[in-house]
């Protein structure tokens, strides 16, 4: 039997169209008494559901949804007669963020306080309000803040700092020395402060390891995904500056530097010493190359790889990378390889023939 | 020293080359009771190795191998003598595995009961003969079925729901109010109900985190790989269908869903919302991006990068990726391209000259 | 409020200019007697800085650093004056990786002893000087040398062997039966033994699990980065061969084998029962794919595709990998391809207006 149908979305907290509108300071259009407790996708909705319509990818579903509250745009136009009751904002897509936060904030998942089992240095601190889950491990010399949540299994190395109200979820491992900032959150099994991968290959043909002596930097308000790494600098620090987001199985080297509010999506992952701008949006499964610069404000498409430095403002794509819209024209072309090939061979033979006649 | 020779396989059980037959339903070739105690490659086989030969390019192996027995197909034809005693079946490769099955059995590996150190809240609840390690995490809400084992520093968070026969090994971690199916294998380390990556773009030019609200449904018989993170859903559920495999590493996107008996190698991503059909084949290091529908029986070779829908039964390749057979004939010429632009080069140069003498 | 200039580099014992020079045989060209007392990236470095110069990237720093104490090659030849003190020496890399062993080894991380919250079976046996942390589990049958490490939430199957010196950071997962070397460092959250992903298509068009029987053999003096995963044989065993160093998140297939004194950059896959040579240098983000034979001191480019076997000493890149030389020659024209096919367009209408006028 399938459990396929079990727990599509948990109910949390019940709200009336009127209410949802007031929120977001909208107009209802149908009934504004009609009771939503389930945020939902539109294609899976059901009746006690609220949705929310941003991409045009999903009008269809519009006109069929059994969902209670739909939000919309205020400008969309529809082309068919719907059943469900509307919200119209200014923007449906922050809008769902909006009330996504309304049904979160009405969970109680404060926790606070120190489980049984868990490994406290006498030597280390930490403030108030703090959650302490069972085996957790805090090493000495370390210092947390206040309001921090350290789930179970955590570990916590020497002399390492955590700033208020950070996050650290289940089985994150922080090695010594490395200085996490306020308001972020670590998912569940990344590593912060791991070994850089240095050795010098010696005369005997064989490895020697170059000890990592620096530390990590993760600066405030940055989301770490789970299970990615972020090494410790050979000297200095490895930096990830304020507001950037790193999604799950990123992989950031020794002694890179990742400006702030970047976004970097899953499976992404960045060679030493390489020194990223800011506001950049960088897609999954990229890999940049060690010791270069990348501008502010760049985009960098999917499996893209770059290999060398990238100026402010420019998209990248392909590898190795070239500015998104002339791969895009290379790639064009490449689709139809081999008809190019067929028409070279074909101006061959008729130019061969020419020159045989004269 | 090396430690090389130490332990190549494991010794776990002995059966004759008849025993072995009798279990196939296969014929004896050669000495039926030699005894053979260790299932090994046929490459590195010793004199109570039991082997099999499927792929033809071990073949060579076959005629100089110390193993005591070789499993073979019925209707493979020798081309030199062979000292080892043959079990010819059906199917050698289908047979290996149901002997591999036959060792595995001989193990006795069947793990009940607590152990000391283990946290589970009075609020949870878990069916008869679980196996409860060490270091163990169970929160309120949770419930386990029968026969579960939950190997040392699995943490299992609120209001999880965990099927029957299921084994979580050391270190997963599974977020609240994820449902995990019966008869699964969740692999060490790996991560199922991370926030997915979502944020909203302020005016400030800064991120705010859209609130995850959402689950993971994983159905029965899904096998999930080291170190794999399945993010929860923004609003409703990110589901694996059931008897789907994930191999290590590979991230699921908040949303997405994976169609039943699909299996997903090493570091492939799948992004966000987008569905993928039934029995698809998709091989390692793949990206797929978001709010994209694979259909079924698709096949997807490596490292492919797909940005459109893909219709069933399908075979794609390369990035962007193209039909499979397009994209390797296009890569064909691409080899090539150098001797291409000369010989249009070479064509120019003819051509102006004629021209010039017009 | 930014902590970017808290911690920068940690500090941790000071020396001389004249004892580094003294320690790495090199001469002091400066001030003798000036102290430094913080290993730094000679773009980052401050007063108390010990810096080097090797890559000439980053010669522009050397004439306007702060640092105390620049580490530099004898016959580099300044092109402006400098005001530090410089140490000049062979070679300047070599001689930063010996200072810096110098500092490391001046902290005092040697730990012994057993932590509270430890399950160590009584069946399982260590030698003298481990230390052994908090939530450490160390299953029936494993033994471990002297001086292991093993850190907080390292997870020791059945039957493991560790050898001396190891050290195994917090949240290693080794399976049942698996054996490591001495002299190894594994990162956090690297996972060995999980099972080979191997599964056989039934008639009934669902996947049927081929249990994994072998083990992973990891020899002396390896590195495993963080979150790495080295599946087991499904028979006989997994290899890496001594002296042999993964980067994280690196995927090692069931029954391949890893050369020693190979080097693998982070992301990397290798598939099922491929065969890696000796001192191979493969960068990141790379696949090879199952079956393979690569030769020994193989290079391989990051985000290469390797589909068939590699001789010794060869160069590859791109996917399907290509000599690397041969594949940035073709990658050239790639990036004109809209300019060629505007050339064959071109001749192909002077042509036709030629063909025309006969």
């Amino acid at each position: 039997m399938s459990i396929l149908n079990f727990l599509r979305g948990s109910k949390t907290a019940s709200f009336t169209a009127q209410a949802i509108a007031d929120h977001l300071k909208g107009e209802v259009e149908g009934n504004p008494d009609i009771i939503v407790s389930s945020p939902a996708r539109i294609e899976y909705s059901k009746a006690d559901s609220l949705c929310f319509l941003a991409n045009p990818k999903y009008e269809k579903y519009l006109y069929t949804t059994k969902a209670a509250v739909v939000l919309i745009n205020k400008d969309f136009e529809l082309k068919a007669p719907v059943s469900c009751t509307l919200v119209r904002v200014d923007n449906a897509y922050e809008g769902i963020a909006s009330v996504l936060e309304l049904f979160e904030a009405s969970k109680s998942s404060n926790r606070r306080g120190r489980e049984p089992f868990s490994f406290i240095s006498s030597k280390s601190k930490y403030g108030k309000n703090c959650y302490i889950g069972a085996f957790a491990y805090i090493d000495k010399g370390a210092r947390l803040g206040k309001n921090v949540k350290v789930y179970p299994h955590v570990y916590i190395g020497e002399n390492v700092t955590v700033g208020d109200h950070t996050v650290l979820f289940s089985g994150v491992k922080i090695y010594a020395d490395c200085v996490i900032g306020a308001g972020c959150i670590l998912h569940a099994g990344s590593v912060i402060g791991a070994d850089g991968f240095g050795f010098a290959f010696g005369a005997d043909g064989r490895y020697k390891k170059i000890p990592q002596t620096g530390n990590v930097i993760i600066e405030d308000n940055v989301e770490i995904g789970a299970n990615s790494t972020v090494d410790r600098a050979t000297m200095g620090s490895t930096i990830i500056h304020s507001g950037t987001k790193l999604d799950n199985m990123v992989q950031i080297a020794h002694n890179a530097e990742i400006g702030q509010d970047t976004v970097i999506a899953a499976q992404t992952g960045i060679a030493g010493s390489t020194k990223i701008g800011q506001r950049c949006r960088i897609a999954g499964q990229v890999g940049i190359i060690g010791h270069l610069e990348i501008g502010n404000e760049v985009n960098v498409g999917a499996k893209t790889g770059i290999t060398n430095n990238v100026d402010d403002g420019k998209s990248m794509l392909g590898f190795p990378a070239m500015e998104a819209s002339k791969y895009r024209r290379s790639f064009a072309v490449f689709r139809n390889l081999p008809e190019l090939r067929n028409e070279v061979e074909a101006l061959k033979k008729i130019v061969a023939k020419r020159e045989e006649n004269l």
